[in-house]
C-alpha cells in the first residue's frame, strides 16, 4: 500500500469522525460458498469495510472512533502456510492499513459497546453482527437507530468520490474500455455470444480484475438482464455488451451496441443515433446543481423527439413523455451511482440514491429511475439511455397507444431489439468527465473498430 | 433436453426409489449475493437436485417418491419479463424434466410429511429447509435419521457414473483439455499468472461453460491453494496450472505445470519426471477392486523411489513411506471423486469420500486422502501427484529428517518450488480410462506445446 493510500484511508476516517459521535464496527464478510463449504465464490469485502480499511481481508473486523482504526483479525493456522503460503500477519496488516491497534477476533466481543454497524451480505457474518450485537443486523431489514446514523454519514462520504477513490475507478474504467475494445474487434470472427463474452473478459482476468456485475453480451438487447450467452450471432444481428471491470473494489460499467457485421443497417442506424443523442445530450447537461431526474427525463424527451422524427411515435415529445409512451422503448432509469458497489451503496436501499426525503415514483417511466438528487461535483454515475422492443410491454400496450405509435412504421425497425450506450461520467466543477472515454460511441468509430478485429 | 436425458433422469429416480421408503425432497438454492442484494454470484444450482432435476433452476424443489418427480416452482412474476426475457413456465419446465406433477411453491408445505432432505449451502434455502421440515437443516451439521438414510443413498447412486453423467463429464473434460492447450501455447508470451489465467478461462467462457471451482495459476505451485495471479513469470520458472470447466454443472479437474520457456531445466526435468512416473504408475494400477488408498501409496513409495534416485532422500523407499518421510514433498492425498462437485459430494463431509466404518488417518502422510474406497466401474477420481517444496514444512522438518534428507543436495533443485500432473481418471471394468488423456503430460509433449504459442 503506497502512502497516499494511507492518506486516502486515514482521511476518510477523520471525515467519518466529524460525523458520528459513535463508534463504528464494519465487518468485512466471509466467502459464501457454492456447491460444498470448500468451494466458495471468489472473495469479496463488503464495500463500506474496503473504504475504510482499504484492503479486501476475509473475516476481518474493523473498529473505527474518533478517527483510529482498531482491526480484528485472527493470525492463520500455522497449517495454513501449506495451504494459502505465508501469508501477513496481523500485525503487518495493522501497520499496512494504518490502524492504531490490532486484536484477535475473541477481544472484539468487549469492545462493542454502543457501536453502529452496517449488514453485511453473507449468512455467516450478519449472525454474527447480530449476536455480538445483540439487535437483529439483516441486510433486508433497513437501517434504524444509530445503523442509520452511520449509513447516513458513510454515504454523505462515499458519494463524494475523493482523489483516492477516482484513481481506482479511473483504473477500472481503462480496464473496462479495453475489454470492451476487444470485445468489439472479435465480434466479426465470433460464433456465439459467450465467444464475444469470452474476448472481454478475458481483458479484464488478464489484468488481475473481476467483473464487477455479471456481464450482459448479447443479440438480445431487449432482455435487460439477459445472463445467456448461447446465442450464435447473424450477421443481421447487433449485439449488445454490458460489461465492467472491477478494480481493487471500485467498479467500472460500460455498455456499447454494435453491427455484428461490422455495418449498421439504416434502421439500426437511425435508432442507434436517437439513443446517441441522448447521451450526448445527458452528459452536455451535467453540471453541479443539475437534478440526476431532470437528466433522466432530458434522455426521455430526446427519445420522444427521435422517435417522432423517425416517425415511431405521434404528438409533441413533452406530451408523450407527460405519458410514458417513452418508456415503452426506454424502461429503465437513465442511470445510477458508481463506485465500490456497480449500483453504489445499494445494499442501503435507496438510502444512497434517494435524497432524504424523496422517494421512488409510482410512475412507469420513473419507478426503476435509481438515484435522485442533485449532481455534486466528485459524484459519478453512469448515463445509458437505450431502446428496446420488448414483446411484453409492446403487447401490454398496443390497445393504449394504437394512435400514438405508429405500429406500421415500428414494424419496419425488426432488426433494432435492443440498443444501449452506457458510459461512467464524472461530476466536476465545471461540468462532467467521462472517465470511459477513450472508448468510441459513434457509429463510423464503432464501425471501424469492429473492422479492426 | 434430449429424449435420453429424460431416460437417464427417469432412471435415477427410480434407483432412488429401490433405495429408500420415504419421500426426499430436494432444494435448488438461490442465488447469493455479492456486495449488495441484486448484485449475485452467477447461480448453481445444488448438485443433488441437478442429479435427478437435470436443470440449473433457481428457487425450485423437487419431490422425489416412488420413481415420481413432483415439481415446486412460482411462475415468473409478469414483470420479469422486462428484466430476464419470456421464461419457461412451471408447465413447461415440468414437462422439460418428466416431472408426474408441478405446483406452485406455496404448495410445498402441504408434502413434506415424512420426507428427507440434504442441506442447501446459501443460508436463505436452508433457514427454508428448516422451517419447513421443522427441524435443523444446516449445511455444517452431519445428517441423521432419514436425511442421513437418504444421503446414503444418493451416494450410492452418485459414485457409480451412468452414461448420462459421462456424456457431460467428457464434455467438462474435453473444455478442460482446450483451456489448458491454450494457457501452455500461451505462457511464451504472457507476463503475469494472471495472463495465462485468461487464455485458460476465455476457453472456457467461449464454450459457455464455468470454471468448477478458482483456477491456481501460479509460478508459486508450492502454496497449494494460491489463488493469487498477479506474480510476473520469470523465463526461469516452472508454470503451474490447476483449472477446470463445468458443463452443464458437471466438473472437469485438470493440472499441468509446464517450463515458462519453452524448455525444463535439468532439475525441473528431473523431479518432473518422478511426478510423471507417480501419475503413470498409479494411473496403470488402477482396476475394479483395487483400494484407492493403495493407489494413493503407490504414488507414495514411486516419489519417494524416484526422491531416492535423486539423491534427495536417503533410505528405503518403503521405509520413507512408512515415516511419511515423502509426505515432506509430497503433502496431499493422490485425489478425489470427480462428478457435480469437483470433490464430488463433499458438501457430505467424508461420507462420499470414506466407505462406511472408515474415517481419516491421524498419520501426516495419509490425513488429506480425501477417498478411501475399492475402485468401482463407473467411478471417477482425479490422479494428482505433486511435488513441492513449502518452506513452512521444509523448516519444521530439518531436524528431524536432518540425515533422511539430503538438504545440500536438495539445494540443487532450488529452481522447482512446485509441480503436479493431474488427469481424470474413469474405472472401468477392465482398468481405468483417462478421460483428460488428449492433453499432453509428457516432457517433450509439453515443451512442443510450449513453443506452439
Amino acid at each position: 500500500m503506497t502512502l497516499s493510500l494511507i492518506d486516502t484511508l486515514l482521511t476518510r476516517r477523520q471525515r467519518l469522525a466529524s460525523l458520528i459521535n459513535f463508534p463504528a464496527i464494519l465487518w468485512s464478510g466471509n466467502s459464501s460458498p457454492r456447491n460444498f463449504p470448500a468451494n466458495v465464490y471468489r472473495f469479496r469485502a463488503s464495500s463500506h469495510f474496503l473504504y475504510f480499511a482499504g484492503l479486501s481481508l476475509p473475516n476481518a473486523v474493523i473498529r473505527l472512533e474518533a478517527g483510529k482504526l482498531e482491526l480484528f483479525i485472527d493470525d492463520p493456522k500455522p497449517s495454513s502456510a501449506l495451504w494459502h503460503g505465508v501469508t501477513p500477519t496481523r500485525d503487518e496488516i495493522a501497520v499496512q492499513i494504518g490502524a492504531s491497534a490490532a486484536y484477535p477476533m475473541s477481544e472484539l466481543a468487549s469492545r462493542v459497546d454502543g457501536a453502529a454497524t452496517i449488514a453485511v451480505q453473507d449468512a455467516a457474518t450478519w449472525t454474527a453482527q447480530t449476536q455480538l450485537l445483540d439487535r437483529m443486523v439483516l441486510p433486508q431489514l433497513p437501517a434504524q437507530g444509530i445503523d442509520l446514523e452511520l449509513a447516513k454519514a458513510v454515504i454523505q462520504l462515499r458519494l463524494i468520490h475523493d482523489e483516492g477513490a477516482l484513481v481506482e475507478l479511473r483504473s477500472a474504467a481503462a480496464v473496462s474500455v479495453k475489454a470492451h475494445t476487444a470485445g468489439i474487434k472479435a465480434v466479426t470472427t465470433a460464433k456465439t455470444e459467450a465467444s464475444v463474452r469470452a474476448a472481454m473478459e478475458s481483458v479484464i482476468i488478464a489484468h488481475n480484475c473481476q467483473t464487477s456485475y455479471n456481464s450482459i453480451v448479447t443479440v438480445h438487447g431487449e432482455v435487460l438482464h439477459n445472463e445467456e450467452y448461447h446465442h450464435p450471432i447473424g450477421a443481421g444481428d447487433l449485439l449488445l455488451a454490458d460489461v465492467g471491470a472491477e478494480s481493487a473494489g471500485w467498479a467500472g460499467d460500460i455498455t456499447r451496441t454494435f453491427p455484428v457485421s461490422g455495418k449498421f443497417s439504416s434502421t439500426q442506424l437511425d435508432i442507434y443515433n436517437v439513443v446517441l443523442a441522448a447521451h450526448d445530450a445527458c452528459i452536455a447537461a451535467m453540471h453541479p446543481g443539475v437534478e440526476y431526474a431532470d437528466i433522466h427525463l432530458l434522455a426521455c424527451k430526446t427519445i420522444a423527439e427521435g422517435l417522432v422524427d423517425l416517425g415511431i411515435l405521434r404528438g409533441k415529445p413533452e406530451d408523450l413523455v407527460e405519458k410514458d409512451v417513452h418508456a415503452v422503448f426506454f424502461p429503465h432509469g437513465i442511470g445510477h451511482l458508481l463506485g465500490l458497489d456497480v449500483h453504489d451503496m445499494e445494499d442501503l436501499g435507496d438510502l444512497a440514491g434517494y435524497e432524504e426525503g424523496r422517494e421512488r415514483s409510482a410512475r412507469f417511466g420513473l419507478g426503476y429511475l435509481r438515484l435522485s438528487r442533485p449532481l455534486r461535483p466528485g459524484m459519478l454515475v453512469t448515463i445509458e439511455p437505450g431502446f428496446y422492443q420488448v414483446p411484453a410491454i409492446l403487447n401490454a400496450v398496443r390497445s393504449q397507444y394504437q394512435y400514438l405509435i405508429d405500429w406500421e412504421r415500428l414494424e419496419q425497425f425488426a432488426d433494432v431489439r435492443g440498443i444501449r450506450i452506457e458510459d461512467d461520467v464524472l461530476v466536476t466543477q465545471t461540468g462532467a468527465d467521462v472517465l470511459t472515454k477513450a472508448l468510441p460511441a459513434t457509429p463510423p468509430e464503432i464501425e471501424e473498430l469492429v473492422g479492426a478485429g
